[in-house]
């Protein structure tokens, strides 16, 4: 196939792509290939607008179709909670499931001494201006339950302090989780923080 | 997200590819969107380009750019050997092998009683023609080692009888292979097609 060399550069920029390897990366344009008119086309122009349009929202770091995204323009989410994530696809999982009806924070990753992330290279400046500017009554710390989450999530409450509620998700046992399959520290969370009935 | 429906139209196309599920469209939709101008423009582009440009091969089946492939339109592969291929992922992997120097003739699938397949839908009438036209000396049937593939292989060939040698890929111990996790199928094939040395 050296001969096709657009077919070549196709198949290498989608191997880049996460969970998509040389291999699957071919089979994937081999499908797209059969399918040039339903598929292919269609999926080359949504992705075209894509790039195009979007951009990083100025106030929370969401994925924005301007300078603002839909969350920060609409007046009904401003009830005075912030929710702050790591990422966006940490934002999209709570959306997904659709019990928080605030505004939210990207932080744009974790503090990292190995990495030379500190607080300036997070969204966290930013965090302390929009706590005094949008009148946010509490923070709600979702970053996820890792090490580099749980430090960050110490470092902003620091920040905070004083200034505003600040909380952070509960840990526990899954919903549906069985107690067998559970490690020792979700076990333990569950125990130290369990509720009368 | 429901906001942005450009992207969620972007991860439904991207979630239809092989290999990839909502989940993980959205990982790599949400990766391209970090990339914008470096990985995503340029991925749709090339996405574009070979949607516009490909189409297949009026000969062989393979994937070109004109009314032949390269390698039809190769007078070097002109050398009276024809390797006859279920798709153009195989087609890819003889040539990745780099041992194969003649042209090749690309079913497009198996015959399949269940699923209607019969010669008519595979390029089947096509490579008798062939067979004639280009003064081939030998058919190479490189077809998969199923029973679909087998069986698609011994009717091929059957069609051939009289007119062409006819071969196919010998069966046995691949490279690397370790005989405690051979399946006895192999195993079985590989004693039949014992060599003296």
């Amino acid at each position: 196939m050296k001969a096709n060399s657009e077919l070549e550069t196709l198949i290498e920029l989608m191997a880049k792509l996460p969970g998509l390897g040389p291999r699957s990366a071919r089979r994937a344009v081999l499908h797209l290939v059969r399918r040039r008119a339903q598929q292919m086309a269609p999926l080359a122009s949504a992705m075209a607008r894509v790039a195009e349009t979007t951009r990083e929202c100025l106030n929370c770091g969401n994925i924005a179709t301007s300078e603002r995204c839909a969350i920060c323009m609409s007046e009904k989410r401003a009830n005075g909670e912030l929710c702050v994530v790591e990422d966006v696809a940490d934002l999209w999982a709570m959306e997904r499931a659709g019990v928080f009806k605030g505004r939210y924070h990207v932080l744009g990753g974790t503090l990292s001494a190995l990495d030379a992330v500190g607080p300036e290279e997070l969204r966290i400046p930013a965090l302390a201006e929009r706590v005094a500017e949008e009148q946010i009554r509490e923070v709600i710390l979702a970053l996820n339950a890792t090490v580099e989450g749980q430090t960050t999530a110490h470092y902003v409450a620091d920040q905070l302090e004083g200034r505003v509620t600040v909380t952070s998700l509960a840990q526990g046992v899954p919903i549906g989780g069985e107690l067998d399959y559970l490690d020792d520290g979700t076990i333990g969370a569950a125990l130290r923080s369990r509720k009368s009935l």
